[in-house]
């Protein structure tokens, strides 16, 4: 029988299109391309390692736990760690008078999360592919038309305005928040969805690198200058540049309409910012272009029988607040291929069960990074979230294994999300109980004392 | 100048395109009529006057009070009321032994909620536009692109494959639960949207008039077979027959694979049902078709600039367990003319307000009608449903203004959805703040007495 060879078993190859070749899609290839699967990836735009980009304005991102586990998986991590990515050991706060101070993110056992560059990290996915013959690429190929039950899908090849038709195994869609997969699934009863487009937009800085090509600031920190209803952040760039973003109400943006507006606002709420972006670039910067907005989208099922699923943003796009949305698309990969390999890479079973199971740790990494923007921008410079923040390491230096913080758990850990969520309720329940009026005395205390020991 | 006529300024005649000759399309046509605008009413499916109906298988609607004040302002409440709905005064609670029990619906006023036919009263809302001559009525046109912000449409004439383009000052767009004008809003940034599917879904069934023609069960009713995960109800036909639906899992549905799973099914849960049903009308129904899915969709914002603007289920379909979807859809066309009126016709104007302020009220309904599933099938044969019912009546009996029981803000009243639960939350702090142990003794006591007084 052709399946026999030598007297086992050949296990059959499938035949896979990847829809999506941004960071989630080129991971997925290469996870599937391990596994010895035929691998199609199609990507609507040009070849991102073709595309150069604008120096100082790359986009970064903070890759955490989640994230650099599935790069390990495929061999990229300690390249990312080693050669590429910028540690980040907390988040410093700016205040209006210009003075600053960190809040480390791990003050134990000193994790970090790290500032690396979205296009260099996804041509590093392309580039890795590359060593699997079982991997073709496809770029300016745009999705038309999918018959996702069929497994048949058609694309427009953009630069030849021709049309192309591909039926597979299995369709992945990892085609980001507007995913044409999704579209498609959309069309299908019993497909829920809701897309939430929150009040604040962003618009993108840059705080370029010093005379000497050095850092303007210290690299190893999130910078946040947190003002209420508003915010702006800076992650360290590889050219020692820092790409800063700008959070604010659409309403906001739209009352700053004059160079006049523009300065005073920022002589008003972040007044050390104007030298480091340079007065002249922060006009430029700030009204070349129009804030984007931003969405949070929430589906289920994943999955259409054994043909097709999603995965990444495409599948549960979430606000940036919390730094997890690619940890969190990729982390969709790494349990994808556990699956693959507890069901033998039987289809139907692998999406049911993805489907059924990953919907409550993609609602609840959405609902915390819908908590974390209020965290960052407000809440983190009030005295309440610092005591509570002191207590939480006190208690997890006091009891590593007992008590990991929210953040901690979210961040440096595999915890599943909806599981994060629970601990911290369960944390809450402990402390509102436990804490008599003397209890709470002592623990404050005891914070303090440690506050000290560690200069925090 | 054109704009002046006898000496007074002659207002503009707005065009105005309506997509959906359902029941709030055409209800919208009508207000508009009468304002002195042109209305094109577009509809995808044929003439509903056209179309004849199965004997016993039109789909009723409860009619209550904000559908009534509609109806009134096109000249239509009197005769749906008198001549064609059939008063429910309660709900009729069937017991699995087949013995029965009814809980009005508003004990003090004897108001009371109508069972309509939805052809019919579709029927004569086209029928009455008719009587306009600035209402142009085009069905078998199937929308097909549409680019709201320039208010231009296309339509495919589905009898001679044509296609049709349209332009208007206005495209409202009454075009049901996967509107195609709301597609075209989805595709522009900012429009929050959601389609949730509950788990269970619907099937109907017939108890046909008896043999002289008449009622087999007592008509004033709404019927209920509440069964805690699952409930039919009937609701009474011009014709004397009932339609009957059965909601429950679509698990479930899926489990009664077989005559004999059926029958066993009925006769432990719906005992009294069969013989009025019929046992082999009930196998050959049950059979006939698949349960359908119950989907409820919120969005936001309505409109687009002083274009576009969703109405009815396109922009709100609610799940039908508080027989509130018409209502709230009729309810659209009532604000949006007394908006009408308020900003003298300018579009701007009055999309955006309806936008702003609508949205509320919908979600509320939307919220209403997901919790009142549980009341309808579960709660209601508690005894802690029974004994708040029959306090909020006491109090409702003993201070009409002051104190409104939800359903009746809901029912009977045009309080805006939100308020109605607004209300009930104030209700709730108050008889749980106020009601110390003696007290709830003494309220029980005088709603037992009241109870016995009016033969509850």
């Amino acid at each position: 029988m052709a399946n026999l060879q030598n007297g086992y078993s050949k296990k059959k190859q499938l035949d896979v299109v990847v829809v999506g070749a941004g960071l989630v899609g080129s991971l997925e290839a290469l996870y599937l391309a391990k596994r010895g699967h035929r691998v199609r990836l199609y990507e609507y735009r040009e070849d991102i390692r073709k595309t150069p980009t604008a120096r100082g304005r790359s986009i970064n991102l903070a890759l955490s736990v989640r994230g650099r586990r599935a790069l390990k998986d495929v061999g990229l991590e300690t390249h990312m760690i080693k050669e590429h990515g910028i540690p980040m050991t907390g988040r410093r706060i700016h205040r209006t008078d210009g003075s600053t101070y960190a809040i480390p993110y791990d003050a134990n056992t000193k994790q970090c999360i790290y500032s690396v560059g979205r296009n260099y990290l996804n041509g590093q996915l392309l580039q890795e592919s590359e060593k699997y013959e079982n991997v073709e690429r496809y770029f300016n190929h745009k999705l038309l038309e999918a018959n996702l039950k069929k497994g048949s899908l058609t694309f427009l090849k953009t630069d030849t305005n021709e049309n192309v038709h591909v039926t597979a195994d299995l369709i992945i869609g990892a085609d980001g928040a507007f995913s044409a997969v999704r579209k498609a699934m959309m069309k299908r009863p019993f497909f829920d969805f809701s897309q939430k487009y929150i009040e604040h937009g962003y618009l993108e800085l840059c705080i370029p690198a010093d005379d000497n090509g050095g850092f303007q600031m210290p690299p190893n920190y999130l910078h946040i200058w947190p003002r209420g209803e508003f915010m702006m952040i800076a992650l360290p760039n590889q050219d020692c540049s820092y790409t800063v973003t700008l959070f604010m109400p659409f309403t906001k943006f739209k009352s700053l309409d004059t160079e006049e507006k523009l300065l005073a606002f920022f002589e008003k709420y972040f007044p050390d910012s104007i030298p480091l972006i340079g007065k002249e670039k922060l006009v430029e910067d700030f009204f070349a272009e129009s804030p984007s907005p931003l969405v949070a989208i929430k589906c289920r099922p994943y999955h259409v029988e054994d043909k097709a699923l999603l995965i990444g943003d495409a599948a549960h796009a979430v606000v940036p607040f919390y730094g997890q949305g690619m940890n969190a698309g990729f982390e969709d990969c790494t349990l994808l291929d556990e699956l693959f390999k507890k069901h033998n890479d039987n289809l139907a079973e692998i999406l049911n069960e993805f489907s059924e199971t990953r919907w409550k740790d993609t609602f609840a990494v959405s609902d915390l990074a819908m908590y974390n923007y209020i965290e960052m921008r407000d809440l983190v410079t009030r005295t309440s979230y610092r005591l509570r923040k002191a207590m939480d390491d006190f208690i997890f230096w006091l009891l590593p294994n007992f008590w990991v913080p929210l953040y901690n758990s979210v961040t440096f850990s595999t915890m599943p999300y909806s599981q994060c969520i629970k601990n911290r309720e369960w944390q809450d329940k402990v402390l509102k109980r436990t804490l008599s009026f003397a209890g709470l005395a002592a623990v404050i205390g005891a914070a303090v004392a440690y506050k000290i020991r560690y200069k925090l």
